[in-house]
């Protein structure tokens, strides 16, 4: 064998392996949001916010924030900490993850569980998707869109990020 | 270090790297059947159906289909329809996926959540194994087998495909 | 380019696909975990029992077992038998996980379903840290902590762990 081709083998070895490394980052800040939304307080609420990009924004049909400091300061809110005092599980399904170059989208079902009474409904079921750019310091979200499944157009449009 | 023992390495290397490629795609295309169904419509339609091999079946205690054809059809279907309108998520969970050469399974629980009244309820909770075969155009359903969690033998011996 | 050069670009990318491997490995080992447990019979309960090390420890707010034998037991239980016939299902959620050499953590929610009347209700959404080790035969369990979302400190501390 060629000592060139050697090398373009692990060449090509070190791509695709930087591609499940992204896949799995991405997989990880997704995994990570309801577990810092659901705790609160000044570490949580700093964790939350520390997974968007400084332009990111959190758009949903009930809110729109931006940037990390309005995302912790959502976290911290009267709003929130009564949700989390009464028992809340922010909760995303394993999305559909791609990886282009430094950006990447994750399509997704998430729900929101509340405690009432002596058992858990659920609040809300939704569709997201994840737009983030590799930083300096990792993957970030730039954009998180979620819309509530409600047979309306807009949640359908995000869900269909996950096949087109 | 001898010259054919570093290629060994890479060998090994890019047969491991292969495996973890194949895992992540069978992941890929579990989560992707939801968003294809939820949506609908000839595109949603056409992208549930082309998971499916052409000798593709889909077997569930309450239908039978047979082919990317008949999947594509059940979901442009009137039933189907209506649950999309009425706002409908298929959330498939973390699937446990084994890869043998060109042949993978995954072995999961979904759950069909539908809207009613001012929240989500939860329609279905099934046990599910995914057979998938590798093909020219990457891995295809050749089979899954999908059966309500009703206390009944069924739905554990699908379970079983998990761990056996 | 040097032979070293070469080689230790290989020995980094061995290191970075056993980590890939790893993650894989935990995935499946906490989606494994429901399957079995809802299965049971000697071959669920001898799986349920087989995810633990020998000095594994299941703790929760409801319980707490040592090690495989324990676990195993418990799922031959009556009381578990009864649920198993009713209809259960114990879904785990994407987890986030770490791997640190010999030892790794995941951090999820899971939810139990049981079958209850015509429809599935949600029995418990729960906080775990499954704390795991290498061993010679694969990943186990060393313990698994897994606590009621209540609005309680221990829920919230337990998903801590997924961004601390």
């Amino acid at each position: 064998m060629e000592r060139s081709e050697l090398e373009d083998r692990v060449a090509a070895l070190e791509e695709r392996v930087r591609t499940l490394e992204d896949q799995a980052a991405v997989l990880r800040l997704v995994a990570s949001w309801g577990p810092a939304v659901d705790t609160g307080g000044p570490d949580g609420a700093a964790a939350a916010g520390a997974l968007w990009a400084d332009d990111g924004v959190l758009q949903s049909d009930i809110s729109r924030l931006e940037g990390p400091a309005a995302i912790t300061e959502m976290v911290l809110s009267d709003g929130q900490e009564a949700l989390i005092r009464q028992g809340s599980a922010h909760v995303q399904a394993l999305p559909v993850v791609t990886v282009e170059g430094d950006h990447a989208t994750a399509t997704n079902y998430s729900r929101v569980y509340r405690l009432a009474g002596d058992g858990h409904e659920i609040w809300r079921v939704s569709a997201n998707v994840w737009e983030l750019r590799r930083t300096s310091a990792g993957w970030r979200v730039t954009r998180r869109t979620n819309h509530l499944i409600d047979g309306g157009p807009e949640a359908r449009e995000l869900l269909q990020r996950a096949y087109r």
